[in-house]
């Protein structure tokens, strides 16, 4: 066999679920030369990330970093290294990522309960409550933005409950983290995840999580080993620490992106970042609805990063998908499980997270629904 | 605070035991534009990428994909997917990555022994007949390169033993794949994962792996759910597969560089790849007795891509490596274990896999240690 043809891909407009578009100056990173991950000048730039995702997960905890994998192995780090055979764990399912914390909690031996909502609703703090009364639990999660619905979930009651009852507070902020504040010490949250690809504007393939002192204090007493070896913080850290052990090779040229990408984000402000995904958020909003296309989710609870709206009535799911990317290079998300047929998620997240994206999707809509 | 500064890496050559030196046209490649993991394009390329690997690994295997982590990952793929609780394992401990696996094992809740050697020697396959006809294993696991001694394993007999045992064959062909032939069909290696950053010559980031039909049986006859979720196959193969179902949002322009690296090496023709390799490393062993520095493994066992030498009397490990780094830009590797002080691991892998490195080394060397 002969090699491929090189690879030529289009340049689209991501506004689907991610990844996100990616700027110039991150894409640049990339090509950067490559080190070697025990290079005096890498572990430099690893230590100025770890203070940038401090800023960015609002915490002064020491451990701040980039797993080496993609997000969902960032929700599987906070589990294997939280979780031990038989603990029980409370986590609230509304969407797909809620579901998939279920089953990477019970691929622990954990006894997974949940607390449930509709898709497109938020959780119910009364919920936890009751939940919490009844049960001891090691472990509470919820996601903050889920990603299949377009709900930004409200955390504050639910962080306070979950401390009253001795549990440690998971949150998964993947599509939140830059894009709506993630006040990691304000609510306690024990240990929170996210992901490279969403509103830091930066390609898939890291996930920076944070865990607090009481979190690694629980890694710390462990009766068995974290039962994943690649995630397993105990060595990670000593390798991020200053003690610098080898565990596995870090991805060299992702960790440049990276660190472009959380530059970028301090460079304009995280306060500044937070509000140009709500005004976007908000001109998309006035943009759909002079379309006569409708928010899917209640306004007090919409993820300005991640947009639901319905698909209108005559139009037909794929073709229009089909025909955005086909005809205007443009990607915007399906809806998933109950939601499919039924929604679009249209991303505004990171660098992409601008009014000219609405006005380029806006112009494409109409073209193909009226 | 404010933004780190702009991360300016050095340009070193990069002669350790990787990441190995990447060529312009894979660095390049991961600047492409950013596409959705589910964008059409994407698909065309990942499907070009599974026949190239397949290429590699010399293999008919319809599964031969990269997994979206390093290495190690890769290492975990094979036995959280293989593996369950009380599962019997044998495995081959001649160097780190042979006590990395045994670690992986156990955590797997499987009952691992050791055939074990010398680091820096083979290890010996009448220890595995021995071994195999005391106890029956559902799993057999060998390094093929041991990037930590920079042995070369013979497997034939090995792979013979195994299958006349009936248990499963596992090979690590991280450091090997690209540098030296990896004869999966013609072995019968049921299962086998490497890296990207050694003789593929792409950054550290993915880690191919490929199963063949037996293996991909064991997987589907399972009792339990692989516990890991990030690395579970059995959803992983639905999204690499014609099914095309969402599992994670794959590493987009890492798996841009993997396609050109690939790309690269069938250009070259696998073939000359290895002659290139074997070529150096010839050219190397000559260079070195110049300067009166010894090969520190035996000939017919040495790994051409991963070349351990005698650290030459006198001169001080850590000074000689600190100054290639500061004084020439070069990069070599450390002993680990017991071979810490005692040898240098000299990489000549992929894009590095040249005369002329070989060259600057041995100008870089004779200054600082003559």
């Amino acid at each position: 066999m002969s090699a491929a043809p090189k690879a030529n891909p289009p340049i689209r407009t991501l506004l689907g679920p991610g990844p996100s578009p990616v700027s110039p100056r991150v894409l640049a990173a990339l090509s950067l030369p490559v080190v070697g991950h025990l290079d005096p000048k890498f572990l430099e730039i690893m230590d100025q990330s770890m203070a940038m995702l401090r800023e960015l997960f609002q915490t002064k905890n020491r451990l701040a970093l980039p797993m080496s994998g993609t997000g969902s192995a960032g929700m599987e780090t906070c589990f294997v290294n939280l979780l031990e055979p038989g603990d029980t764990v409370l986590i609230g399912v509304n969407g797909v990522f809620g579901t998939r914390m279920v089953d990477v909690a019970q691929r622990c031996g954990a006894q997974a309960d949940t607390v449930d909502a509709e898709w497109g609703s938020a959780l119910d703090a009364q919920n936890f409550k009751t939940a919490l009364a009844q049960k001891k639990y090691k472990l509470v999660a919820v996601v903050h933005a889920e990603t299949s619905t377009g709900v930004l979930q409200p955390l504050d009651d639910i962080a306070k409950l979950v401390h009253e009852n001795g549990a440690l507070l998971l949150v998964d902020a993947v599509t939140s983290l830059g894009g709506a504040p993630v006040r990691v010490d304000e609510l306690g949250i024990d240990a929170c995840y996210s992901g490279t690809q969403k509103c830091l504007g930066c390609p898939p393939g890291l996930s920076p999580v944070t865990f607090n002192e009481r979190a690694v204090e629980v890694i710390r007493k462990r009766k068995t080993k974290v039962q994943s070896w690649y995630l397993d913080l105990s060595m990670i850290e000593k390798y991020w620490g200053s003690e610098r052990v080898y565990h596995h090779t870090a991805p060299i040229s992702m960790n440049y992106a990276l660190h472009e990408a959380l530059r970028a984000v301090l460079e304009e402000g995280l306060e500044a970042s937070w509000q140009r995904h709500k005004q976007t958020h908000d001109v998309f909003v006035r943009a759909m609805r002079k379309l006569e296309i409708e928010p899917a989710v209640a306004e007090a609870i919409r993820a300005p990063m991640i947009n639901a709206i319905k698909i209108p009535e005559g139009a037909d799911d794929a073709t229009v998908r089909t025909r955005l990317y086909d005809d205007f290079n443009i990607e915007i998300g399906a809806g998933l499980g109950p939601l499919k047929g039924k929604i679009w998620r249209v991303g505004l997240m990171g660098h992409g997270a601008r009014v000219e994206n609405v006005e380029t999707l806006s112009q494409a809509l109409k073209q193909l629904i009226q």
